[in-house]
């Protein structure tokens, strides 16, 4: 299907703005008016350099406030009307959006407007022009697209039909059935645009949250369908005004708009409408100055020190099915400490997520491998993080969870081995000197108190947020969650969750408050208040918590006050909160079940959380989130 | 009266926020619970510290979803409202907030919620506990204090009254005049928050965008006035939730905060709610590493040459009433290139603002004086901007305008006189080697062509936007516009226009697109995108347009796309159109009068303006911003 997004969706100039959307490999764009009137280039000008770049000029827009007026106020409409059919001559522009009346409407009635769309459309096809007529949401008295048709239908010139966008019929929860009355030949255009939950006033929501389709919560594959069955077979477009988008890279905000084009079509095409989701995780990877301040955590969570990789400096911890890889190679972008580099995720059919990533342009992530290596193939975040892509563990079939079945281990992890003579041991020191601790770590030979990992918390830049949630969902088929906002002493962190089905596969993307985002030295060291975190699911949180302080784990200190409220809330036994109390558990309940949880402190900017869950309880601890963002603040002050 | 603010207002944690308010001179503090669970200090600390600091402990809050519920869920909420009553008990504090059921309540009736607030009452009392009872502007049944107002009577419990919110009641249009109704001794509580007229639903703009008063829309006065009419005299609280502000630095807040109090006090106070405004503009002062560049600016503009400061090395130029002082010492934070550093107002009483500006803290700013020259009294406003208040010129009465009354120069430019033998010579040099012109200027002689300076727009960072607003309405008396936003290349430029009555002088304060905060070397460079500029009002602004050019004035280019859609905008008659589009001028027209401007190239990061205004207009151009900035890029990128 052609392809085609209108110049307002990026930040730029104009012909900046028509340079990125031809290298991302649009077709054509829709010339939004106020772009042209503040560009240097003459309309020839433009209509020249869009040949240049093989790009067609698909619409003209907007016209406003045109129809459904006094006789005086029309002709004056029909004059400024005129100008602009003319101006859009010059540059070959047959199609022009015409947005029905927000402003100057006063006594509405249908017959009138449908002769005053019938005299603009004959005017317009002395210019060869096509006009596309749009119901805002926020229209004063056309705001909805049956309306419209209705117009269109009684004006009944060839010249006049439709113009569908997505955000003004979902944003009012419009019904897409009623496409089906609509013949495709009479919708002229089609905008697409996806949009998250918000409460606000329609005008304010459409003109500053409008994100890409997939990066919103929009049915827009239900729209497309419904779009594809009238026989559309006009430009796909997109219309997208974004306070974020406005802002960043030209050329990869266009980038970012293909893919999430590229994502509608094959996600209407598929039976799933998403890409098969990973079912488990494979391991998280943890770069470190020092690895061996994170060995001594997961040391004291019962992690099993399995040895270095027989070519990389690099070394797996493991207990159950959670896998810590850490790295002990500093990052050009990473300061001193720890961090999450990279993620490893068991899918279906690697190979089909790998195409996937390269036909989406996703960057390639790689680490160097030999020739009797197993070869992680990785894809690069919009963050930066890196995602490699694991079959599933042989054992497991497609479809099923990996969590809990069994332990089954993944073949690459037979390329660790124990030190032999390297003397090289990350226990802690009390540890190393007290007889009675194997190397193995305190679990071996029991049945694992650790099963896997639950979650995996990354921080985000706001600029790349709504990147990041197509990037999981056009790649990963994970389900974004509703969105919450979490206070903490140094702001707002606002929280999307994105997970897969059976909730094996949970990603929480913290997008980081504006503080925070400056780049000089003054700020950068306070992010170590928003660390990220790689969370473990266990049967027994208590007992974890109860061994890893015997080994001597610095725990994330939980204020007395915050049980007080606790029980409060819920009413606790006294056992209960007694046991919560003197392990820094942390606990919420649901209707569903329980959550009990506790953290770490954090090592450079990650931490580390063992979570248990109770019942069907499938949440994060939201009462915990300001808690553990007030204690990280305040030992980051201390 | 007694001053006191919630915990929430400001960031950091518990204890940061209480000891910063107490530096700020407030008498209490509100404990929001959330600040008082993550906190490390038990409650008998937090009494502790607040007894240390000399801070009373006013209020806890909020207690929520009591009343109108089922008697089981009732006895639950019973028990959990006497778990924080005893809490309460050992911080020795004895109010709590009750917040109208927002959540659980279900079939309700007034009679049995009556029942409920007086089983509650009767339970606090025990514990020595008086609660306030606040209606939420979303509260499921109680949405206005009338009706809060009612239960609470109707329950007659001497510890139950009223807490009143002014956000709760003005953000749903409430009127204050009710509030006579209501004898004092019954307003337990009064929490005072302003905001900016949005169009959102009432949850999110009470949780995100309140500000403190006089930073935002609300008649925060008027409210102030109605309730000290009832005899209420308990705490005038705070209670801030912005976005911005959990996010800036704590201390700043706090006294950002009292300021809006004493504003608020003071303004109620006074007979005309305002302070004295200025009257009009002194002079602008640009500071630059080469002060030739402004000044070749200058000349070209028709300003006169005054020479050089009898002990300073800075030099004034002046046109009619514009003064414009060149500062050649390059500034800690400035980079290459120039900025407006200080701005002149001629207010009526200089000593009365100054103890003003000392009243509220704002910081002094001066420059060095001999003693037989006039010293200037100067204040720094939020965003580091520097303001300096002169007396009215001889012979302009308080009260009416200085503009546009003939010439009348203040004293102190009899400091400045031209330069004798330095053989310096401003003016671009092919004005030096033509005979018949004058160091003067073109203009002199004349009856001049500019009449002084119309407005000033200076750029604001986002962490200082609100305070801003408070900064020219506390201590000028300006009074906030409607805000406005633009769309540039790089993004949204919020607007927000403050002004005297007659017009006479008029500042934006332009809000950051995000992407240029970071203080990164990468992005510092396109802040030339986003300059300040000073515009000077004009007689006939073609006639200096057409001088200026002769002079070899660089003025912002405007694309011709420009004037085709003025044109079929204001059907323009053809001489007019040609006027325009020869001298680069913009155009807008509204139902007053029209508006004739250019825009010069920027040197550093200052532009200058020159308008005139035609009838009655009173804007600024809307449509012509968005092409100012995008030429403006497309200058930076060359």
């Amino acid at each position: 299907m052609k392809t085609s997004i209108a110049t307002v969706c990026l930040a730029g100039s104009l012909e900046e703005k028509m340079r990125a959307a031809a290298q991302a490999g649009f077709d054509g764009i829709e010339v939004f008016e106020p772009d042209l009137v503040a560009s240097p280039l003459s309309p020839e000008q433009v209509a020249d350099v869009a040949a240049e770049l093989g790009l067609t000029l698909d619409l003209y827009q907007p016209f406003r406030d045109l129809e459904g007026v006094d006789e005086e106020l029309f002709e004056q409409n029909l004059r400024r009307f005129e100008a602009k059919l003319a101006l859009m001559r010059r540059m070959d522009l047959d199609l022009v959006l015409l947005c029905s009346n927000v402003a100057t409407a006063t006594r509405w009635d249908d017959a009138s407007a449908v002769e005053q769309l019938q005299r603009a459309a004959d005017l317009a096809a002395e210019y060869g022009v096509r006009i596309a007529y749009e119901a805002l949401a926020w229209g004063r008295f056309v705001n909805t697209y049956e309306h419209a048709w209705d117009l269109v239908q009684t004006a009944d010139r060839p010249n006049l039909g439709l113009c569908l966008d997505s955000f003004h019929i979902l944003s009012r929860s419009g019904d897409v059935s009623g496409f089906s009355a609509i013949p495709g030949d009479r919708i002229f255009f089609v905008q697409m645009a996806d949009a998250p939950h918000l409460l606000m006033d329609l005008l304010s929501w459409s003109r500053h949250h409008r994100t890409f389709p997939g990066e919103g919560s929009f049915d827009l594959v239900g729209f497309y369908r419904a779009l594809m069955a009238t026989g559309y077979d006009g430009p796909l477009s997109l219309e997208i005004f974004s306070d974020v988008y406005r802002q960043t890279d030209t050329p990869r905000t266009a980038l970012a708009a293909m893919r999430s084009l590229q994502w509608l079509q094959e996600a209407a095409a598929a039976q799933d409408a998403e890409p098969a989701q990973p079912q488990g995780w494979d391991y998280a990877e943890v770069r470190a100055a020092d690895p061996g301040e994170v060995a001594e955590i997961l040391h004291a969570l019962g992690f099993e020190d399995r040895g270095r990789h027989r070519t990389k400096d690099i070394r797996l911890f493991s207990a159950g099915d959670a896998r810590v890889v850490t790295n002990g190679r500093p990052r050009s972008r990473g300061e001193d400490g720890s961090e999450i580099v990279g993620v490893g995720l068991q899918v279906p059919d690697p190979r089909a997520t790998t195409d996937r990533a390269r036909a989406l342009q996703y960057p390639v992530a790689w680490r160097s491998n030999r020739s009797d290596e197993m070869v992680l193939r990785g894809v690069t975040a919009p963050d930066g993080s890196e995602f490699f892509i694991s079959p599933l563990p042989e054992g497991v079939a497609a479809g099923t969870s990996t969590l809990p079945t069994p332990r089954t281990e993944p073949l690459w992890t037979g390329e660790f081995a124990p030190d032999r003579a390297s003397g090289l041991d990350h226990r802690p020191t009390e540890a190393r000197s007290e007889p009675g601790h194997s190397t193995e770590g305190p679990s071996s030979g029991e049945s694992p108190l650790i099963l896997g990992m639950d979650h995996v918390n990354l921080a985000q830049p706001w600029q790349w947020f709504d990147e990041g949630v197509l990037f999981y969902r056009a790649l990963f088929g994970l389900e974004a969650q509703s969105m919450s906002e979490v206070a903490s002493p140094q702001g707002l962190v606002r929280s999307q969750v994105m997970r897969n089905q059976d909730g094996s596969v949970r990603l929480a993307l913290n997008m980081l408050p504006q503080v925070l985002e400056g780049s000089d030295e003054g700020r950068r060291h306070l992010r170590s208040a928003y660390p990220e975190h790689v969370a473990f699911l266990s049967t027994d949180v208590a007992e974890v918590a109860r061994r890893a302080r015997e080994e001597g784990l610095r725990f994330l200190p939980i204020p007395t006050n915050y049980y007080e409220d606790l029980d409060a809330r819920f009413d606790l036994d006294e056992q209960l909160l007694d046991t919560l109390r003197s392990n820094d558990l942390m606990y919420d309940r649901d209707e569903h079940g329980e959550f009990l949880h506790f953290y770490t402190r954090t090592v450079g900017s990650v931490f580390f959380e063992v979570v248990e869950r109770r019942g069907g309880y499938d949440g994060y601890g939201a009462h915990s989130a300001p808690v553990r963002l007030a204690a990280q603040y305040d030992i980051d002050r201390q």
